[in-house]
């Protein structure tokens, strides 16, 4: 815990100073950069590469909008849309400008800004409720509040940055006409958007919070930070059927946010997608807490929690910097997004300067001008970037780090992650003990993500698509067990929100690692527990995954396991029958989106497959259960709409009590389409077999090609290190101490 | 032709010095490398950076098979098998050990090369054929005699290395036991494999020539360059349904591979992945001719037509430098392969040291150890790099140059590709008039490729597969028309390779670049004419193509006219349906390997389609006639071992008489998934419409976005500059003169 102890001293002695500055610097910008800060980025222009490209890069973006002119529309369209995208755009340009004008001293930014919100306090009485009537809170530029509090959080930032240089007149009748009302429209007009615990309040927070600083008006701070009073209300969704339960005076609010939307580790419920959504204005109105109002010391608060978020951030990626799409989550969102930039920054100025986090800055390319933004740079330009470490973490979830967590296990390159933590709210998905698996070229076994091409207007406008509830967030879509055709809680969200996934262990051994964990509630009457082991295996090129899935269920329960592997199916060892004809797969839960295309009555110890993805080979070994069935899936039937992926996955079928599926994934070989030249192409595994399976212990034996084996033992129900274990297999006693053994036995 | 003069020059020059020093150093080697060649290398070392890292590569990799010992087991295997591989790896460490022990003077590589002959000469006279029977003619150390030729190609550099250095006794044995009897056996033993105008034969004349002149077997150099004499025989196909038959004495040979394989363009009939392959002997052999052959003159042969065809490979690459795909291709191949290293400096070193060829060899990483890879590194090395220039140009195919051609118009970031060429044997595809369109990313509109992975041994082998034959080859897996269901030529090869398509115009004026070419004999009663325009639109961010397929058939013909867009559907303009279940649109041409997923019976007087790659948008808009049907197609139905890859396409369906298929392609916008912006994501195109369509004339009229039109009119059978044209149009007489006319029209 060494990066937290460093925060701690950095952060106390980031308030120290900063209250100083607040005493001594009463004029403007005192938001999110303040006059010290300007002078010191002032003094180093032209010094340090990344920071000057970073300005010059805005300058360009800005001066290219104030040479087309201002445009401030009146709202019509939805996301996509031009009058959207319009207001969006002005909104980034304003608060680039602000900054620019500090930077630079040039006019030119400033009477930008101030044409422009003076156009848009012209407007703003006009507009009534944005025509668009899709979103459970229509805001005014927007066809919904949370844009419109966007807009609020950047504005704000520029009209700090020109607020004494804006003659008092004109300030007084933005603060009164236009910016006052607004920051009431999102708040008091809009409780459902404001006064609740979810990302979308965090920005109207955050929105109406910062204006408040600004204008120093404390009646908005005070809503900002703990919301209104006002009666409370359960059991109501949103659009996304996320919960839209009314909270009251100091339950909901910015701190209650920060309280409610992390665990102690910094992992945000709702997934890293989101998490990186909401990090902006967590952030961004913590900057203005700490300058404007230190005595709240904002970025120590609950052992300096924000700052400890972006560091979840960043070990939620995969080899190209992309967060793991658990839950509602396009795929391709990374550490390059704009709201990372900042995040990053501020994680290394504030967050005990981790060298490792300048080489993430690096690949983003630029800096925040701000302090952070300018620490950074001078960071890389003193030669201090080190590779980030990417460790193996358990990252916790709920609010006391209680309810559940996702394991996330790194050896060599592969990346294993799966999930075992708390619903995730209105965007999550019924995909408890699923996992994601990837290594350097990326995913291996994916998560579908969510349906939807966000801001893509040709697609319903960008939003959620409908396959994104009857598709993307059921079971069946995941890389997890369904249980008699239905998905997990029987596909309901509210029941899904009260319980989490029950860790079980965690290790990170030198050439073991395990990650388990049990699912109680998914089902009734079915306990379930996954244990996913990555282990080395000195006669393989890679790290071998070792995948233990248990069930204790009634006879006749009817299993599906499926997996989506990506690439090209190259063998297996099974005869199968293609289908001349396909037909969805079912009726619901999922099952109505896949194509049979075969199927196999796998016979046998073990159902083998190789897949290829134009690089490596990947293999799958399962142990067969007599009666087991493999279906071969393709994602796409009952998509009237061409919305879905034609991805393909396998499904591996089995009717029966208490089981267990055991399988091993390994990488191997590669293949270079200019040379041709095939290496290591073929599993290196012989056989697989489970010596012993019960409600308590679950035993394999791994056969390699050439003989050797190994005998990995497992623990179900007793953690303890100092227990022996000695159960019945099928050559004789089974013996072992501790939760865990993996050892290879003498030929 | 700058180039070609350039090209003269060099080679005479070349020439005379060779003489020289050919009559100046009796002694090895003298093959590939020459004594004085050998000297040059050895004082550059330490002082041309890739020049040492292709040496250090090459150190490295011999290095570590000779720590890993000698193995030259019993021949077993198919390709990809490990006998296969392993003969194959000894030959190319062979090959690379003798250029060592001639750069380094070390005598360790000499001893490796020697043992290992010495395990073969012991080996070979216990072997009959190979054990395996799935060739035409079937080798000693591999499957077919293709790869015995390779390992004589590869080992004859090898032992020319060592020649001098090994002792008499010795060299008598190989030459007796070994070398002489093996190119007995891939010629004489196997005239259907060496007596043929074909690639294969190419390998063979170059193995059994390269051998000859280590050997001063002036017999067996004969053979290599003029064949042998035998009785001619035809009509027989080999297992990939190329003409086996066989040519007589000075009918064959390597001359007469030069004579046929190529256009004086250089263009390859068989396409460029093959070209690539056949291009490593013909250079290797030519290079070995022109140091101990000089009277020869081979390099100047038809005009220095080997360099030439270097140029044209190069030129048959898109943005990322991979071969278009024409014919039976594995796609990924491209300018990065072990073939082209050889060639692309060889085309420097006598073609006329072209500096934009220091950019390929600077991006290939590495450069052949001999005079070539010298002479490139020492051009990278002196800063004279530049980009290479990729323009627009006619490759014409046929030994003479007037059968048929692929036209290839490049324009800003776009690469379009028009074949019409002659089929291209046994490994031509039925695709007259197809088309490929690319960008900066890749594939816009994909030809398929092969069905095959190649070395794959997961894949029967790596061999073609069957749905090579079912599908790849057959037109509807291409962008062309096909009429009544039917392939081209009615699939027949014999009677495909009797003619070609006919090329009609190619321009390429600054604004307008046009290839149009006409194919009579697809099919009988049915003349068609392919006219694909790129032009200039001042209103679009990047140049838009235009394509006017007509055809002149008798009524009541169907026509299908498919397009394999690469991405995901976003939108059309038109209802349609998808299926709830998917039947194979076919049973044979190709069409039962495609499912139908959707259709539509298209109205109003355009289809228009979007298409999203991840990072651009696409967009095609077509003119639609009463009836017309759209087919949303997936590749995939009756794919047993899931061979083929699950691509979308689109089939345009039309009954009737004489017609015209009227489209235009658009690409533009962008997308970020960090940023979530997209940019210009909807077509520019607001309609297409056919002003006046005939057998000698088409007209079409495009109205964009915002209302400006254009108008692009086409004489299809007139191309005289000087004609004027005046034809009907719906509002009056259409006149022009010339060929074409494209004019923006008076708003």
């Amino acid at each position: 815990m060494r990066i937290v102890v460093t925060l701690l001293t950095s952060c106390l002695f980031f308030t120290c100073k900063q209250q100083e500055s607040t005493s001594s610097s009463s004029g403007y910008p005192n938001l999110i950069l303040t006059k010290e800060g300007v002078e010191s980025m002032r003094s180093s222009l032209g010094k340090l590469p990344l920071f000057d490209r970073s300005v010059a890069v805005a300058r360009q973006e800005v001066d290219a909008e104030i040479e087309a002119g201002i445009d401030v529309p009146k709202p019509k369209d939805l996301a996509g849309g031009y009058t959207h995208e319009r207001h969006k755009a002005n909104f980034f340009t304003m608060q680039k400008a602000g900054v620019l004008f500090q930077i630079t001293g040039e006019e030119k930014y400033a009477v930008y800004i101030k044409d422009m919100l003076l156009e848009y306090v012209e407007m703003f009485p006009t507009l009534g409720k944005h025509p668009a009537t899709r979103s459970y809170a229509r805001g005014k530029l927007f066809w919904q509040c949370l844009n419109d509090a966007n807009w609020l959080v950047y504005t704000s930032q520029a009209y700090d940055c020109v607020y004494d240089w804006i003659d008092d007149e004109t300030r007084k009748k933005l603060n009164a006409e236009l910016f006052r009302p607004y920051a009431d429209y999102i708040s008091i007009e809009n409780p459902r958007f404001f006064n609740r615990l979810h990302n979308h309040s965090t920005w109207g927070n955050a929105g109406v919070g910062l204006i408040g600083l600004v204008m120093n008006d404390e009646e908005l701070v005070d809503r900002a930070l703990y919301a209104f009073d006002i009666e409370r209300e359960s059991d109501l969704i949103d659009n996304d059927g996320g919960s839209l339960n009314l909270m009251g005076y100091k339950e909901g609010g910015f701190l209650a946010q920060i309280d409610h939307s992390f665990s102690p580790d910094g992992y945000y419920t709702e997934g890293p997608y989101y998490q990186r959504y909401a990090m902006y204005p967590f952030l961004i109105f913590a900057q203005g807490l700490a300058n404007k109002k230190p005595e709240l010391d904002i970025l120590n608060y609950r052992d300096g929690l924000l700052i400890k978020a972006v560091n979840a951030l960043v070990n939620q990626t995969n080899a190209q910097g992309e967060f793991f799409p658990i839950n509602d989550a396009q795929k391709g969102m990374s550490l390059r997004s704009r709201e990372l930039v900042n995040a990053v920054s501020m994680a290394y100025h504030y967050g005990g300067n981790d060298p490792g986090l300048l080489s993430i800055i690096e690949d983003q390319g630029r800096v925040p001008l701000n302090d952070s933004g300018l620490a950074s740079a001078k960071g890389i330009d003193a030669g201090k970037t080190q590779d980030y470490q990417y460790k193996s973490m358990e990252l916790t979830d709920g609010a006391n780090g209680d309810e559940g967590a996702i394991g996330i296990l790194r050896s060599a390159d592969l990346t294993l992650v799966m999930k075992y933590a708390k619903h995730g709210m209105g965007h999550g998905h019924f995909d408890r003990l699923g996992f994601l698996l990837y290594d350097d070229l990326g995913e291996v076994i994916q998560d579908y993500g969510s349906v939807r091409w966000v801001n893509i207007e040709h697609k319903d406008g960008g939003g959620y698509l409908k396959e994104n509830h009857s598709w993307a967030k059921e079971t069946i879509a995941h890389n997890t067990l369904v249980v008699n055709k239905d998905s997990h809680f029987d596909r309901k969200v509210k029941v899904a929100d009260r319980t989490s996934g029950t860790p079980y262990v965690f290790f990170t051994d030198k050439d073991v690692q395990i990650v388990s964990a049990k699912e109680l509630n998914a089902y009734a009457d079915v306990a379930m527990q996954r244990t996913m082991a990555i282990v080395q295996i000195e006669e393989l090129e890679n790290p071998l995954v070792i995948d233990l899935f248990s069930v204790q269920a009634p006879t006749g329960s009817r299993y599906d396991l499926p997996l989506y592997y990506v690439g090209e199916l190259m063998s297996t060892n099974q005869e199968y029958q293609t289908n001349t004809g396909l037909k969805p797969l079912g009726r619901e839960s999922g099952y109505q989106h896949l194509w049979a295309e075969g199927q196999a009555e796998l016979k046998e110890n073990n159902f083998k497959m190789t897949w290829f993805n134009g690089k490596k080979f990947y293999s799958i070994t399962s142990c067969v259960r007599r009666g087991d069935e493999l279906i071969f899936t393709r994602i796409g039937a009952n998509d009237p709409n061409f919305n879905l992926r034609r991805d393909p996955g396998i499904i591996h079928r089995r009717t029966g009590g208490s089981t267990v599926f055991a399988s091993v994934y390994e990488v191997h070989g590669q293949y270079n389409y200019s040379s041709e030249i095939p290496e290591n192409l073929f599993t290196s595994i012989n056989d697989l077999t489970v010596l012993h399976e019960s409600k308590d212990y679950v035993v394999v034996q791994l056969t390699l090609v050439g003989d050797k084996k190994y005998r990995f033992a497992f623990s179900l129900n007793d953690k303890k290190e100092s227990s022996n274990h000695a159960i019945d297999g099928p050559n004789g006693q089974l013996e072992w101490s501790g939760v865990y053994d993996f050892k290879k036995l003498d030929s």
